[in-house]
């Protein structure tokens, strides 16, 4: 009986999934592509099981404790990729299962990384699919961050509750207010990027796509190239504009647009990866104009570009920037750990926790020169709790950890060096590219070994769920208690 | 007159330098080598500057404050590897003072990375002196761990305090007995150590500058071949064996000797240092065994030697192991980040860090599950307290942050991603070889820039000495207040 809500949970996500199934297959169909048959099949199917999950489990209880809240988490992740990756599996893709799970993994948890190539004569319906998927997942990990981390408290992800959250242990559905207006901003953010990338030159096609996969940080996107393709100043200026606009807090933009507030610049993560986001580029800006042929106007715009691209865990590219030399290559694979603001659609350890990092050692040092002083790490202008500094510091523990378990892992499947050590960066950090010539800007996962690519599903996964959210049901206590 | 102290007590260093130059001076004499000469020159320098220091500071008051430890820390460290660095340079070696400088640095911190090839041919006196300025950073550092870093509090090293430390923030020189029955211990284990390897079949000269670079972890050999030379298992494993001993914390010995109590396995980093070892071992052994030629034994003597001494930041080499293949590459290079335990000869980040993040994680997994909930995390059976916890957690930060930060400046320099990465790495935690082609166990630090040789001096100084320690020196506050 316990775990009734979680199915029930399940079920309304597979049945949304198979909605929007129809969505591919009504395109293909319209183009008269056969792969319309396998998104009406794959429709059915989702909406079967969807169904059979919703019904069987009706009966619930109304409240989720946080032991269901974990399970119901990772398995709700777990079966949307898998319910994705049947598409790809049955379409004219011709790939085995391991490459459509990848794929569809990959796109939910908005990483990006694709065993794919040959994008540009994919049917629209597939390529539609795997722009939704990132977008889906997107609208996801928001509602997860904003709703359900706070009282799971995550890596001090407690720092986010507010006066309204519910500190009692049942896990109660915030006030639907939150996750409708989430909703909106969201869509009018990708309405507004869709248009923009319209007006620059792209096809409405080629828009929507973009604008589906930029706004969630996804990366997927219609061209083998990626954002390469279009070779538009305009283009990737504002492709950098929006990825940018998907690494802010939502909750800033909820309080702009439904209470009239703009909180931008009281919001401490958001001045701070601003301010990142200014000093990296102009770093790089500097880098690239001392040292390539590029003027200064190309040095700014490819260093914006992929610089956002990295840190807001995007990975679109557009160019291969491990070719212009060792500090472009060491600067972003470093890059790649980071992630922006929590509460956004980024992954990685995400400006926050760098931000109390960064106080808390430097409170450290205050102290060795004054160890009777009193110093406090203050965030947001409020002291932060003893608790929550252990907290983030123990989740920069784990998100180090786990990058250095899954780069041995994979070296042990034979995986070179930089491949190793980038693919499990980039999985866990749900990036996209990593370094070296396989899994860099211009390759591709597809000629990994399947154990590498199960391996970095799970990275993608963990990454994804903050970690401690996985992490937590192999626990013992977890089952029994 | 507040930095008299400081002064007095280099000047006392670069004395004892100048009678310890006299040992090679002795050695080139007798094998009648002209070295003798740029040897005795600068036993005379060092005598003529230590002397000077010792006079015009002798009015010193007998107390030392926080401010004086931290600069006296740092300048110690400077002034012996500047000292130790003219022989180098004056010598037959025809090197420059970059060079001179690295080699000098590298050995008073026991890193062991070297610039120097043809060391089979070289002066005798050259050999024992780069030798000898390992015995010299070996003893120091234990001296500095043991006595200074419990009252400085680096890094949670407060744990070491004990119930005779005097708390008050004036760090009083601690009961004569421990340094000197420190020092006796050190003098011991070399003499051990020396006795085995001669016995094991190494020449008198041989087993003694090994014994001089074993103990300390330094990892300067006599030969360009390194430890490989001697391909005799027997010894390989008595290398192994006292590089083990050397990774150990010095007090358990001491315990053992003066007060007849074997308090090994009462140890805490004792305990988790040794299942390291075991289980390390154990895993490269497999890999071994399963991926290469070698035999179940020499897949052992590998592991064990190769595991150990990177471990405990020695850094011999047996065999060029970036040729096994990606994994055995993967897992050294991330064991480099390790060290072994505090209180040893030991860089990196030490077994008691470790153990403290490791058991914060798991409470932090614990907490999740019943927030309510009370659980501590205790070493060597009593409850850390949480300032220790933060200490120990943000000294985590600033050594993943200074490894980074290091990379990328070593890559602007030019330097390639693997040799950027673990150049970084093994200057830091003062282990000596990196992995790629360049830097290997195989390769020599003699090929890079400049730049990037004072970049790792500047590594391996912060690595050596908990890099807050030097930090700290450069906050506006040291200087005014």
């Amino acid at each position: 009986m316990k775990f009734q809500l979680v199915g029930f949970t399940i079920g309304i996500l597979l049945a949304t999934m198979g909605i929007a199934e129809l969505i591919p297959a009504f395109i293909d169909w319209q183009n008269g592509h056969h792969n319309a048959t396998v998104f009406f099949e794959c429709s059915f199917v989702s909406l079967f099981f969807g169904g059979a999950l919703i019904l069987s489990n009706s009966a619930y209880k109304r409240v989720l404790d946080m032991r269901q809240a974990f399970l119901l988490t990772t398995l709700s992740w777990f079966a949307m990729s898998l319910i994705a990756s049947f598409p790809l599996y049955l379409s004219d893709l011709d790939i085995d299962f391991t490459d459509a799970f990848f794929e569809s993994l990959s796109g939910i948890t908005t990483t990006g990384s694709t065993v794919l190539s040959g994008l540009d004569n994919m049917s629209h319906g597939i390529l539609l699919w795997r722009s939704m998927i990132q977008w889906i997942g997107g609208i996801g990990i928001v509602a997860f961050a904003i709703i359900f981390l706070p009282f799971l408290r995550i890596g001090g992800m407690q720092l986010f509750q507010t006066e309204s959250s519910d500190r009692s242990e049942k896990v109660m559905p915030r006030s639907r207010f939150l996750i409708i207006s989430l909703l909106q901003v969201y869509c009018l953010l990708a309405i507004l990027c869709a248009a923009t990338y319209y007006l620059l030159g792209m096809s409405w096609f080629d828009a929507l796509n973009h604008a589906l996969t930029t706004i969630p940080t996804g990366g997927y996107s219609t061209h083998d190239a990626s954002f390469g393709y279009f070779d538009s100043a305009p283009l990737q200026l504002a492709g950098a504009l929006f990825m940018f606009l998907g690494g802010v807090p939502f909750v800033l933009y909820i309080k702009l647009l439904f209470q009239g507030k703009s909180t931008f610049f009281e919001d401490d993560q958001f001045k701070v990866f601003l301010g990142m986001m200014v000093a990296f580029t102009s770093l790089l800006t500097l880098w690239l104009w001392l040292n390539t042929d590029y003027s200064v106007g190309n040095s700014f715009r490819y260093a914006v570009f992929n610089i956002i691209s990295v840190v807001t865990t995007t990975g679109f590219a557009t160019t291969d920037y491990t070719l212009w030399g060792p500090f472009p290559i060491a600067f972003l694979f470093f890059l790649t750990y980071l992630g922006a603001c929590a509460g956004s659609t980024t992954g990685g350890l995400k400006v926050m926790r760098i931000t109390i990092v960064a106080k808390t050692v430097k409170k450290q040092l205050n102290t060795l020169l004054h160890p009777h002083g009193i110093f406090t790490v203050r965030y947001q202008g409020k002291p932060v709790e003893q608790s929550i500094t252990i907290a983030v510091l123990s989740f920069l523990g784990l998100y180090v950890t786990s990058n250095v378990v899954l780069t041995i892992l994979l070296s042990w499947t034979g995986l070179d060096f930089a491949t190793a050590i980038s693919g499990a960066a980039t999985a866990i950090a749900n990036v996209g590219p990593g370094i070296g010539n396989v899994i860099g800007p211009a390759g591709n996962f597809a000629s990994l070994p399947d154990t590498a690519k199960w391996l970095l599903c799970a990275g993608m996964l963990i990454g994804r769920l903050e970690i401690m959210t996985v992490i937590v049901l192999f626990r013992h206590q977890f089952w029994y208690y």
